[in-house]
């Protein structure tokens, strides 16, 4: 591949932003050229106008970058959005008008009809809605779900194809980078766990219908899934675990369902991405595991783990899924997005035309 | 009441035996003469036998009392039995052979047809079981629930009553004391969680059969309630907080719900036995309420707190459940067990005649 | 005593107010007539006014008490204030200028020449430095100091009195709680340590020079004592530890010290304070003790713990010190000044003469 | 380099093992021949041997690997010990008697005449000390230090350098992962400090006198520095911090001490030994940092990170220093050593002539 993308990062010094500045460090397709945030912070250099909060350095490539306003006229191929909820709404559309795609983590587009909401090893298809969108002649606006969903999706994308998935019963214990920074106070979680996850349940409900859904003429056919949450906030750093019952629409047994997932092929997987892991699936056999500090980082956190495979008393199987929430279901997961995009032909480099 | 009662406590040593300990400290009827564990303890003082894990400083009444070995002999008018299952087998049906009565927080007896499981607001009819037991004289077994399935049978005997419950989805997150202790390395459990607890759902199917069950003429019929339990350890101290989905015979509303937890009534309300608390059922309305850390000690850890009543996706109504573990769901729940066969003229200063 | 005093509490919703609430509940002196915070929680019932943080419930007796706001009129005899230092400085001056008694935690007034530093078993003289004060006839303002150094001038005092300090170097080990409420991020400190809280420093340099000083004609003789103190945040919720080495001026070995610990007398003990602990020192021998999780809450929070008494390779003595930061460290401390007050008769009835 | 050199572990299935393992996983000179742990595992495939603690899958390469009995014989060139104290002295004895080098992690023979104590960037010349010892032809045994103490000496020894140190008051706030597993339980330590933690302070004030000692006829000339310290286990998972004030011979300023800090050349720099850090040093500015689960980890865990120099009231200069304990502090200590024992010409293939 010739030179890189330009990439620019809405929100770059907050949580969701600094996840991107790590993932896309060293990125074969990418490279950061517009560090956007807050009139605040512009003007300043990245390392100062963040709290960095990682336990690696900040590369190097951009902590002398200097932040700008994130307003369209960056200079960048198209956008990461990493923006909270309660201003992603005006501005990413603002960037789509003005001709950038965007790839946005944020919650505000999700279920919009001809927005994808996208996983790329699940419902790769979906772009496609991209087609349908009329912000402006190139711009466009491409999500991916909210960080426990991608979870439970992932996990039951295999049975979905296997056996058809009817209804889950889903408790969540989600850890604390979930709620970005400084997010949860320490008094409130120490020792502790807080049973509700504000706007959490709502998305376990409906956007599993979108992303199992079938694209059609009229845009999405939502999948016939009924999905009962439960979201606790529990005292681990990284990696929601999920605790999942199913019922299915052909009955399977554990080992049925451990083969489903095992055997699980990815549609993207020849599509060499660089950042699709080797394997989207991860089965432990050991009743202990998985768990979210020791095992939400393999597959560098792009790999669903499941465990504990098993009968229920209630419904079909039950089973444990964890998912890394800021790589898989967050920065990860819009990286690879973007990955997809550019192999299907939707990025391309925007304004090197006109400045080359 | 005249003099108290002289009471023997197994295991004393141990993380149960402290609770027992710190419980009984001060209680009206009941008074400690024997602190009972291995050969290894046996003829320390107590402050000395034990590496004490509470919060309030050992009680001075017991401080200086000499271990003794637990074997039967020990000077006591019943004991409380806080031994880890390997043993309390064989050691409490000595006790009873012996002419001993053993209130139990050992799991080996619980399930065996004679012996009462019992929670005294739940099923106090059951100890008329014991009459059935032939252990000896004046020697038998009353056995308390795991330190889960108490929370769980609490928050749904009032909808047992109310509305009758034919299915039960329950996930829990268990704070570590539940393990005894050394219990769980640090280093497993620090910013982690761990989705698999041994032994733990199997009781959680089990016991609630047996405690919501019916007492006949051919001892107990077990309820028709099926539960499918997903156990996780959290790293939380005291407080076990449950995720449960609930299939009613009869539909409920979530006001329904909440209108049959508050109008519960205890069977045992007009005994006044001192360790029950004022409220079995307190409910919080607040989304991110009850807390493990903030209301587990509630109703000096004796009530169980219920809260986030809502409508479920699937079953009829979801909520969670908060139990103390290690009060209500262990030394707690046997003392208040107690306290009813005083009652009820089970238990009877013991070598009374002889000393007297 | 007749009639109890009447109390207002400043910052009543924030974390020390809510300490301050939690301890007078059920005060045989002192019951609290207003809870003022600012205008915008003014009007509302402290309980829906509240974000409350404790692990006991909202002491029935405020819970619906309406909120008011935090200006010099409100009813009550005097006035606890729990404000953050950003404010404290100008509402406190308002308060004493307009008669009112205040009795901070505040840090602000807390060097001034002639406002007293208090801790009552330490240098209850002091208290003759609010004659000194000329915000109006009735009106002055006494503090307590900050949450480390009354841990650490609590274990000095008696080994100034037995051998004299000269040279102090203190490493803390500081408790979230210290740093308010939402204060420290989860994210910063879960599995962590901060090793710099701002100003702290300053403090314990500062502070132990006022309190171990000497009444004179012209105020505070400041002590002749060098500390050089490193402070750390560490993930515990409740007990500041410390660990001390010090230079004395007699040396002594660690038994010696131990006694001078041991055979500390209050300077106080005859006027039966009620929230004076039974014990200002307790000293434990077990090498692992004291810890701030177990040993913090005793005495009810008054007590502080000390252990480790050995020898110091570079000065004369190390040990550690435990304390509690929001007891004895903050609203404790204050409650404590304000009995000390009232026994020293510079507490009165303040509009009682005018409403009667 | 040609072929790798074929290494054992001792301990291999413990704690330490696992970090040599996950350590040595694609070392250019060393690959792992003999898995040694007890007669209970050997037999066994590593992977069903071991409880794996890490958060990084079992290597691929060692995973079906036969654990073996760790006694002399193994199939190796030399052995890297991570043994417990309790057993460590007789077993590496017996393989350095049977010839084998011992790269030892333990404490046995830290302190002992002939046996180098190292850290390649301090103290490399005393590896001639191996020329003494007469365990057999071609077996001995080297050290690395202590956990907490490596991390002081790594600091002190750009000041010894430059200024000479005189007196050193450390206070540790040490991760439970220097405990070992299962270690310390989470009963005792979650939210909670305990302020002892046995042996630890002895090596803290003992060790470093070697370490900085000189190499003469007679052996080590111990260096004239004492160390005062005070140790803390805090609920951290990796990474031991310390607060350390110096008098040092000639006085400096804390900008000449940073600046010693940053000029510090490393004296095998040029040497290219794989496991070294581009900087033994690093040094933050901001005054929170550097924090253990933030900055451990910096440089592979082979970078000791400085933080907060400024000047001490009592001695001449204060800073915090954190050191990666179980890499630095132990296996990765470990792994440095041997490879400054290669470009020495201390190994060699040992078996080599005779399978050739």
């Amino acid at each position: 591949m010739r030179t890189k993308y330009r990439v620019g990062i809405l929100g770059a010094t907050g949580a969701v932003g600094q996840k991107f500045v790590e993932i896309l460090d060293g990125h074969p397709w990418f490279e950061i050229t517009a560090l956007a945030a807050s009139e605040r912070s512009a003007g300043k250099r990245y390392k100062d106008a963040t709290n960095w909060i990682g336990s690696t350095p900040i590369p190097a490539s951009v902590a002398d970058q200097v932040v700008v306003h994130g307003t369209p006229g960056i200079d960048c191929d198209f956008v990461f959005s990493g923006l909270p909820g309660g201003i992603a709404g005006e501005v990413e559309r603002s960037f789509a008008e003005a001709g950038y795609p965007v790839i946005s983590n944020a919650r505000n587009y999700r279920m919009v009809d001809n927005v994808p909401l996208l996983i790329p090893e699940v419902n790769p298809d979906h772009i496609a809605l991209i087609d349908t969108q009329t912000f402006s002649d190139d711009g466009f606006i491409v999500t991916n779900p909210n960080c426990s969903t991608v979870g439970l999706v992932c996990a039951l994308k295999p049975l979905m194809d296997a056996f058809g998935v009817e209804i889950v019963q889903v408790t969540t214990l989600q850890a604390l980078s979930g709620a970005g920074y400084p997010g949860v106070s320490s008094l409130d979680i120490l020792g502790n766990v807080v049973p509700f996850i504000g706007g959490e349940e709502d998305k376990l409900v409906n956007e599993p219908k979108k992303l199992l859904g079938t694209l059609g003429n009229a845009g999405i056919d939502m999948a016939d899934i009924t999905v009962s949450p439960q979201c606790n906030r529990v005292p681990v750093l990284d990696g929601h675990m999920l605790c999942i019952s199913a019922k299915l629409r052909t009955s399977a047994t554990p080992e049925e369902v451990r083969a489903a997932f095992l055997g699980f092929k990815s549609p993207i997987a020849d599509l060499d991405l660089p950042t699709e892991p080797e394997q989207l699936l991860q089965v432990f056999d050991a009743p202990h595991q998985p768990q979210p500090r020791r095992h939400a980082a393999h597959g560098r956190g792009m790999t669903v783990s499941i465990g504990r495979i098993r009968d229920c008393e209630v419904l079909d199987v039950k089973f444990v899924a964890l998912v890394h929430n800021t790589v898989r279901g967050a920065a990860g997961g819009a990286v690879l997005n973007a990955e997809l995009l550019v192999k299907k032909g939707y990025l391309k480099p925007r304004h090197a035309a006109v400045t080359a």
